[in-house]
């Protein structure tokens, strides 16, 4: 059982974090899960949403969104047809709260942070791979606040890192590409903090409802996958 | 450790699925979770989507909505507001994809059922309610349609129900109502067949990320929950 | 001429108010007049809209809504078209403007009460059955607010009910259900207070122009129809 | 008692009605009841919307809006708002049916004509005015397409016109003005044909309820009101 | 090579300038260009934008809009298509840019005017007679303020024309009506100052690209014809 | 007179285009203008918008948006308002007509070419790099359609490229990066074909008018930026 481009089940795919890619973001990140790319810009703002003020914490939110030809055919903009989709508010709500239990709130003071992950190409996982991408442009984000002085306390308690795993010809991989992601007939979204414990499971028969089996054998791949994310966080935040 | 209602961690509330509650729609039920009422319609069209045609396949979709005093306090609408939020989004996607594995799409030919399931009063677990409820609803729509001989084929080929769980001053517990639901932890809705096998997984760490030990303990609990459910709507449907 | 329900031309359907429908709402009533059932709940604020604040005075204002299976075939929900159609609008603001009359907005004090009239399930006269049921739910919601001595004053000073009339076959009929209103030549409603004024009155001619002699016997109608709605209302409220 | 304009209370402001107002419309009119000024657009289509295809039956419809500074101050245009207010939507449905009442839809086949009413300038009465002079461009386009024999019969089978009644101070008044308008006890709208019949009627207590011997003496001055205005269109229409 | 009306390449249309043409508005101008007719606004607000608060400074914006039947086809409304589409935005940022220059918005203080723009009948150029009818309502509005000393200076320190040239067949011509417009190959709108200074230059090549002698002897004829237009805007205002 | 970056006024920024950035796209390039980014991409679609059906002409069109982070502070996104802003329209509307000289429609056949202008990172001439970028992306796009013999003809008769001017402190300056911008007096953007003619000028003063002389020098920088814009669009295209 060979994977199309050449991978063991449990590998994942070539991974690249680029730091610092925009100018203007207090935090940048261009990370790259084989051909699937995502710029994940994190904007600091010195103020908090209404409903939060006075509250003493601070707030992180995220938007996510596709370039209308990052994927095969051509999508109409969200922007031209005046809402936003069910699937992209989905995953905005995802990345963000998958990245609140990285911050100490408190901490953070009345300050927010704001999560663009834009994806410029897609080739499967893109909601995975905006969420460990932005937690790098996140924690570069919190050390520009730091270096200001702006923050009470030190905020970043934590990191995470996601993964796609799925059910291929009855064999669980990880990391699926697009064209597996097509034909996995479960797809499940894991996130996990560095330190190995779970954020978020997401998980979907697609086809054929699965296993208490199946399920042990998916979260083992994804606890793998997750914690060698984790490192190569680790590696490009050079610590 | 007792819970508010006095229940015991692994006990649903008491459930009533109330048949035909409207006249018009093919299938109809008012779900009751405890204080939580869903009522849930499901109409039968006799034509699919625009980009389903042609293909001999029938298509089932799912709205789920609540109205604006269905909580505790008032809610703007959505239709007043002009969009609508990111959580009804996700949970009519979640609803529309729980009940698809009931189905065999082909059975069902160019027919489309569509789920409106209402919130007329919440107090915590309303989309797994809906999901519970629109399985009847859906059941009581496809033998109307048997009876008159729309269906190429016998379409249902299974029943879904769900139910939430969570964790709450570190215990596990079933079904939560809306003041367990708001001081969980972990918070997880598990959708299931009639047979045991899992369609859906969704856990979220709401406060402390969860180990993989409180994890298995709740998939558990939901296990015998999502059983005792599928029991509960064999009753209503009278088989 | 006899009515498809075997009714007299100047009979109104079974009506039923059943109070306290709601566990949340200050007020909440489950309106029925024949099949059409309408959930009214009133929810209390304890202030005003922003071009009120400062003038010592309340407000009240109305919301109507059908189920997308209210009726007999689906209908699109308002939330998901992005916008609020013609005819909702209108109702919205005719629930409104004649429960207003009910109340001494200088007794209420800056508060405002939001009267929600949600068609569970239609079958003619919906907008005369929520301004029945409302007026319920907005004593309930007043004597609520007394009890907490919220208000300056005694807000409640007057009662209103209203009811549909037409003609159909040229006989003039009380109370029309869904398939006389589709055959009925002209069609009013009417709103009166328990003490027998107009609150508002509104008739259309919807197939030939009528002159007056049929508007007067239309007008005769109504006001027993209030009348008799009045005397329910009263019943209900238990005075 | 004598009206600002030193008018007596059953007399009309002064009328003027201009056809042929714009260059491109199949008929046009602005129409001045005293300051208030709509431009009045009828545009023929030959096809009808969709639902109505293959029916063999005509449509008319009306849009009316008002120019933002049309008032006193200005008001934000609703194109900008991006959504059209109730009162708008309101005016525009009351318009579309006041003026069905006068085609016989069979007889004009299957083609639509749109009534565009803009209100320039408002001093009271927009909407009466807007349905007396949106009468007189309907006659021009349908005289207009039964000189190119577009039409399969004559479909001018009546006419319309409408005035607004008040009660100022206890005194019955016809045709009010923006200041009338404003201090009026009660407010009604009537429609009525050429040939004396009633269309539309629609009475609003807007402050103290009325009662049925002032609802006559509204009824009465409405009367005479529509027949001057029916006048002054056979007039302007030069028959 | 003559004009379909005759006039000369170098020629405008005969222009009117009709000042005091609403009742209400503190400037209004009717502005003629042939047959095109667009009504000019000019509406004064004690107040500025919100990010303009404290500044000292005034705001001028405009917005430009087109009665549905202005045109040889009806063209349905920005209102109910529930969005403003890019022309319309195009035109109205022109406008408010155009006029900006007229005025020292300091001297203006703390005060907005708002110039609406609405094309009653188009024929060609109607951005172009916007701008030039919108300067004489902005003079009018400013001297309603200077009145009644609502600003700290004297605010109007130039005036602004505009008109559109084209090439037709070949030859530059002024002032294009719609037929030229639709014809020409090149077209170009162009803004000057009273004293003959550019405030904007627009040029589109529709079909083939143009050259720079073609773009000089455009310039040339915008130029003869704003200080033409300078000239009948003086006379109209009186001085 | 020297330029922050040390530029000559006469001289362009650093300009890169580098093809195939996107992996799915007929054609795709990311434009550089010194720190302005844009990302160009060209979508081929077998079809034409149904108001051009059966013309045996093609079309293109052009959508340019900004990442909310591409700019200095974060803006929110058009998709999440709701609504396209009114310099989004403009400038889409600017790219697509500057794009179709270029084309002869007819040769393309009924095919259309979208072309998405994604600005990831702003430092003043976003639209004048897209224009520019845009050009190469169209260009490889019609040679993968020439690939596969989808064109009745060869659809590509010319080239644009695109740049902007503008006075600083007197001094007329070649491609103003964004702090120059701002502080420009004038400030024009000017489109030309590959054989020096213009397709488009568009001159706005900012601050003060400008005279003929000023419009003559910026005239002649924008012709020899667009002359050297040209060269570099035939080195990148191999050609």
């Amino acid at each position: 059982m060979s994977r199309t481009d050449g991978r063991t089940p449990d590998q994942l795919r070539p991974i690249t974090i680029t730091r610092d890619w925009l100018a203007h973001a207090e935090g940048s990140v261009l990370v790259e899960f084989g051909d699937t790319k995502v710029l994940c810009a994190a904007s600091v703002q010195d103020n908090v949403p209404r409903w939060r003020k006075g509250s003493g914490l601070g707030w992180v939110t995220a938007e996510y969104s596709m370039l209308p030809r990052a994927t095969n055919t051509r999508n109409d903009r969200e922007s031209v047809k005046g809402r936003i989709g069910g699937r992209t508010h989905e995953i905005s709500r995802l990345i963000g709260r998958s990245l609140r239990p990285c911050l100490d709130l408190k901490a953070l003071g009345e300050n927010s942070i704001v999560l663009d992950c834009d994806v410029l190409q897609a080739d499967g996982g893109t909601r995975t791979a905006a969420i460990t991408g932005a937690y790098v442009a996140l924690a570069d984000a919190v050390a520009w606040m730091r270096k200001r002085k702006m923050c009470p306390g030190d905020p970043l308690v934590g990191s995470v890192s996601a993964v796609s795993v799925g059910v291929i010809g009855g064999v669980p991989m990880l990391d699926l590409c697009y064209t597996e992601d097509v034909s996995a007939h479960t797809d499940m979204n894991v996130v996990m903090t560095g330190s190995g414990a779970f954020v978020e499971v997401q998980g979907t028969a697609e086809g054929a409802p699965f296993d208490r089996g199946t399920l042990d054998q998916l979260l083992d791949l994804a606890v793998s996958g997750c914690s060698r994310l984790a490192e190569l966080q680790r590696e490009a935040l050079g610590s």
